[in-house]
């Protein structure tokens, strides 16, 4: 696609996926949901270095885009876990190539 | 992948991915320059809503991480003109997957 240049439809659509994915955190957020349902200290746990401002922020945000479901279960202490959608494991081909341009740059860049 | 569950090394490479392309501008610069090589000004135009120091600061940052070169040419007045690279050129998967997610989006919350 990009040797095709920049049409301004495909240019607009790119930038919807970016905005609803902004950040270094919600794609990281949603990669660690892809395990699984988690509460908010597993989720602050295992996403490195994020805090639990931004980690809220970012769940709202997510939630927001039908990303990820928020649930309360009705215990004591009350539970809450998010879980994450169809629409939000749909991005599974964005992190995928994600992924594998994340390896290609650490050998041009980083570790050079 | 995202079916897998979040395996910490898959983690990491996204995160340098992420980073490298962080933020709504520089994917949609890298998409306007893979359609040739383009001057400040024709950039400025080209990527939606950005500002010339924003565009300013960008153009900097994906030089240092190599997606793309500036070349001053010796004329008068001195012309600079910015290039994709081969490495900004790999992204194509990446934006090709944010293409069709971003339609898929669209689809699923924004026209809702």
């Amino acid at each position: 696609m990009l040797t095709n240049g920049g049409c301004p439809k495909t240019a607009l659509s790119i930038k919807d996926a970016l905005e609803a994915v902004e950040g270094r955190w919600k794609l990281l957020i949603l990669f660690s949901l892809s395990g699984g349902s988690k509460r908010f200290k597993q989720l602050s746990k295992e996403v490195p270095g994020i805090t639990d401002k931004t980690l809220s922020k970012e769940l709202k945000n997510l939630e927001g885009n039908k990303l990820i479901t928020r649930r309360v279960y009705d215990t004591f202490p009350p539970t809450v876990e998010y879980t994450i959608t169809d629409h939000g494991k749909s991005l599974e081909n964005v992190l995928e190539a994600l992924h594998y341009w994340g390896l290609a740059h650490r050998a041009v860049v980083i570790e050079k």
